[in-house]
């Protein structure tokens, strides 16, 4: 049993064909290269037991359609205009997506025009006015190893109907829409009007989400450049706690949903005590309790806490951000305050070290590990495009790029596995209690 | 089906039964955490068609077992000792699977006693009188994040029985072996010397190979952030290159048998032109006619060749190291003087620079992402010693970690699939022709 | 004229006399180096014009005294114990000056005792109890290239006298106090009970400010690592501001009395519209002025304030640290709050990211400048020390290293000068107006 | 006495003066910034007994014109157009001071064409008939950093009045010559053979230098970033050198006759046992018995070769390079054969791992240090260009940037002066023998 997937696994009810705009009549025009058959798939499962119980119930394991070139493609590439749009927050790997996916459509099948659409779903908006920029192999080939994205980005929905009739309008055949949650469904409620107009437009969803949490995508790019930096910046929080008398280090890491980011920051880093994230409930007593534990024996303690930690135990907002997000309580400065109160009422100095460094982790250019990720990911998200596939999005599952429908894609989270080797490896690292 | 399987694939034949010293009876002495069943299993393949070719056969998919805690373990670990050894070459992780694993030895099992064993196996043999470190917590504490290892290391073999002596004499319930190929094989001999003399002695192997070279380790530690120090000199080849009018930079990268390293840090660069692996036959002619038009149309280029690749084309030297590897030639000087004198000969001006990285690579610290890969791997270590297991070697497989016997992880080699999607990568990114 | 000197340059009035506990009459124990003589000096001006002023008064011109060997010393090594106290905020290098103090004294002299006393000034003071740690050769071997201070730090005053009895009763010849404006402060009224009470202890003050703003030190250690971190921080702020439709990346860098780190950072980045330091007053009126200017031409802006800027336009808080520091405003969430309010009245849509990485900053490792400069500034707080020099502190002037009473040191600060090239340069690079 | 001026110090006979082209009348365009009067200066010396010496003979002491902007200039921006030449080897560095020098010539002074010159004094030269480049605020907006030259170099002199041809035919009115010593030294031929035919056109040498030889420069751009990464290598030597049984790690650095980087990142690494360079002699058995004192003490050994050091021990090869330089005898792997050859005589085990990381190091981008030097530089080049001086090269001195004749700059070498505080600094740290 994979130690990642979340408890909808048991009965995962998997509604995973993907749709194509049509019959695939031309000729890939590259040479040299494995392409992928259709009926390839990637198990969900990788433990036999699991598959067993389909077989025996006469039902296939559930399994997604294998990413990768087709020998035949939907679109002529001669005539084919495509657009990008980037959506959301800042992501490590954004203009290393962009670039592979221009260079893939110019390079491997030839295409000729390519949109970027400026700021999100705004550049697709009459009502805005952005001029979108002509994406050349010349503009893009220094930009992986930037951070930010060229295209600018932007929050929150546009019209539907005004988005798709612009690309009607400029004859784009098929739209890349890189983004997290929103965005792809925003991304459906496009494909779905195309659908509805009769249009032969693709809609290729990437999944962008530095939390890790899109379903389907075990991995996700910027994750592992985001790690790196939250592991930087634990190593500075334990300095910081080791340089002062009962010295407490505590950062506020990425993770809304999901405490991916704070638990393999706290496996890199090696030095962090307690871990908090949104998939495991805590006490502020029971933190309290351990963190005297651990001032008493090692007379310093780094905390770790994911965003979307403990929003249990503060007031809601009620607030929403442009994408609907709610906005959560500052459980950061909410333990900070806490634990100096606590302390303060005990007449036990402390010397608390509180860091928030999420716009600087977003920011950074993609690692070596995100680039590689960034340039399958973008050739395949063309693959995808110029095979017809459409309205899905490419996940990533088993170390295999896979098409995902949008629609299973963001019908629930990617969240760390309470149960899990995971959270498991993060208990044994810590030592922090399990029920706190 | 999966793109970095050997062509063996066809026909794994495997026998991954993993042998035990006997039978679970202690209580595994820790708390919060998800134990890993004894009947459960990773797949060998991902894809359903794989599979059913066995079902149909009335076989078995091939499935590795899975690795992870047990409820019972085999050893007492208030008596346990056991003894920690690395051999080979540096490779980036070394003191971060150290560290993981005498912290797991200590703080979720109680075992009291690790001995370092000091410059590989030779701190086994009595001849050398290496006297043991005592690895505690304190002194491996701030390890991690440290390039080598604190043990030391040497290559080749010792005697083995001369090895069981020292391991009885010691007293020794548990060695752990981290090394490659060769350490593997001592592992093994070692492992059987112990269960002729009828000793309760278990040997773990953790598998050390920069090149990724191993058989069911998808990827092994230290090899991401070589590929991450890698894509760094390729960004200073290709600024070399494009400094330059016909500016051409020669970078040689590990891989003796695989090129791994060099298919994906070409990937990860994104600037390189030419990728040679040991798996790809090339022609001198071939090379030359590619790097005549690139000059031609970008008047730079960037060459990137393992270490490996083209043994061929020059003439063996019938050298071995004391590992016994046979000793390559040296393909990055036969380059690098091959295509200065063909430039010469055509009157054409060049400017060609040759980098050679290798040490300074394998002996730096674990990235962000190899320290979480790390600790991982030196717990599910200490997991699989803790329950008697013997002879095997953890492996890495689908995103889980597994346990190998060693027989079957040195039957052959991790390789490079010239027909797989990783080269088709490189070859849709660097547009190199496919055969040259 | 040099551009970073403070206006008092004018009229130094400089009194540099260095008090001495007495004759050197013992002979150094190294070879091969190169002994610097006593009337060996550098010069407080680099312009002959600003020395001729005083030759023609008949005074000579300020100097200050050369640091380095000496061929005689003072104390009898095979005899001193020493001590080392660490005091007041992080700042890189911490530890890469503890070595090198340890290993001169031990190698270069022969000196066998070194304390390590904990906590500051805490571990001076009999109160706290805290056990001084052995400084051997062994146990600060490793230690340079990890951020915090192996001794730990504390902030605030403690007893003097009661300081001074632990030095006399723990027979200490020597004590090295690294620390920044207090510290120095607490060093000389630890040295003038000394005198008072006619002891032979030398108080050697190693200047430590993150800040650069301790007079007669052009450079202090961990400065150039700041402002290498803060350009790695303003890259992000320049991300994030191009990333979305008139974004604005904020960040307020330290700097409480001098904006060394936000002109040197703005310089190094090349990216910054607007930097505000404490040296130079701005009104709010003209940074929005100037802010809607750059966003209609750019639309995007990266603006730095270190922290003790625009203090005059936030009310006054009144608290005080421990180390008797004012509490500022907090200029950055002020100006954060002020440009979004602002903004939102004129109806005009930005997207302001607000960075704040003071902790991450003074936490790291020393990088190689800063490695080179700490080993310096220790070897030379040694020879100081051995060749008797008391009350006085290490100084940095023209690439010399010098030495300089402390009262002379704490007399008024080191701050950019607003007539300065320095400034100018700032000007020159944001093209922010001159007055806002 | 400082302690990195070269011998003739003691008799520095200075000939400082520079030459412009004509008055200066027109006012510069430039607000609020701090101009440098004509008679400002920067002292040779910085010690007063120094400078006595020369007020006792009725003699100046010997200055340098300070850099800076000034009130006045001779060029006319509006009507100026500019030239921009690299040349030699790779830099850290090199484009950060083409973007200020261009950002400084538009932005500062309104200057509206610059042409880039392609591939060095080629780009110059009629016969090689390259394409200028056409360098605008766009084209240079993302250069810094990144390593190499956005104009490419080469090596070698071309024909000079061909080179002024070029010049006068596109009205170029400043040439800016960056480059080492064969540079600066065509720089002057340009310059002389503008003033015989009586035209008025500016020649500026920014100086280039990786190994920091230049005289009058302190400290040349790219040398810290050189360093910084030069220290990464020797930390990986040192990885190498404990990773084994009386391991050596050998790592040769940059500096045909200086041995400045190989003594900054000997400084840096605080890990190094032996340093070699070229003003420093050396007998091969003496290196030897200290290498086996230090493998005898130690166990392992790093050892820090410049790259001119120990010509004398090598037979001369005779060969240039188009640049004139003579082809070093190889000391790297001349050492490593002989240190080898000795211990296999003695029949003592040792494991050398060589590593010579030039191209690795000169190809990076300029670090946070450099962007700021070269900041700085461009201005100062463009401030003195503006102001119509000419055969003169930007210094830096005593913290100062300085304008230097280039007759001056080129007579002789700046080198590590063996009786010096840094060598003494090196001999120190390393403990290596004062005479080998």
């Amino acid at each position: 049993m994979s130690h990642e997937l979340p408890g909808e696994q048991e009965n995962p009810d998997l509604e995973l064909r993907i749709e194509t705009l049509g019959k695939c009549r031309i000729d890939t025009p590259m040479a040299g290269v494995q392409f992928t058959e259709d009926h390839e798939t990637v198990l969900y499962h990788s433990d036999f037991e699991d598959i067993e119980r389909y077989l025996k119930q006469g039902l296939k394991p559930p399994a997604f359609e294998s990413a990768g070139p087709r020998r035949k493609i939907y679109h002529d590439p001669s005539k084919l205009k495509c657009g990008i749009v980037t959506c959301g927050g800042l992501c490590p790997g954004l203009n290393d997506v962009i670039r592979a996916v221009v260079l893939s459509l110019i390079h491997h099948y030839g295409v000729q025009t390519i949109f970027g659409f400026r700021y999100g779903y705004e550049g697709l908006s009459s009502r805005h006015k952005h001029r979108p920029l002509d994406l050349t192999a010349e503009n893009v080939d220094n930009i992986h190893g930037r951070g930010s994205t060229i295209l600018g980005a932007s929050r929150g929905p546009q019209d539907i109907s005004d988005m798709v009739n612009t690309l009607d309008r400029m004859n784009v055949g098929v739209l890349f829409a890189i983004g997290g949650d929103g965005t792809l469904r925003g991304a459906r409620a496009i494909s779905e009007e195309i659908a509805r107009q009769g249009l032969k437009i693709g809609v290729i969803g990437i999944p962008k989400t530095i939390d890790n949490d899109i379903r389907y995508v075990q991995q996700s790019f910027g994750f592992q450049t985001a790690v790196s930096e939250a592991a930087r910046v634990l190593y500075s929080a334990h300095s910081e706690a080791i340089g002062a008398r009962n010295g407490i280090g505590l950062v506020k890491l990425m993770g809304r949903h999901s405490g991916f980011i704070a638990a393999y920051a706290t496996l890199a880093s090696g030095d962090v005590d307690f871990c908090l994230i949104p998939e495991v409930p805590f006490s502020l007593d029971g933190l309290m309790a351990g963190l005297k534990t651990c001032l008493h024996e090692k007379k310093h303690a780094v905390i770790v806490v994911a965003e979307g930690a403990g929003q249990d135990l503060m007031e809601e907002t009620g607030q929403r951000d442009p994408s609907g997000n709610q906005h959560l309580g500052d459980i950061g400065r909410f333990l900070k305050h806490h634990i100096l109160k606590c302390f303060e009422q005990e007449n036990m100095e402390v010397t608390l070290k509180y860091i928030n460094p999420s716009y600087t982790i977003r920011s950074l250019p993609a690692n070596a590990y995100d680039a590689v990720f960034c340039l399958k990911l973008g050739h395949n998200a063309v693959h995808a495009a110029m095979a017809g596939r459409t309205n899905m999005m490419v996940g990533f599952w088993a170390q295999n790029f896979t098409h995902i429908p949008i629609a299973a894609a963001v019908s629930t989270r990617h969240q760390v596995n309470p149960k899990g080797k995971n959270w498991s490896g993060v208990i044994l690292t810590t030592g922090q209690p399990v029920h706190m």
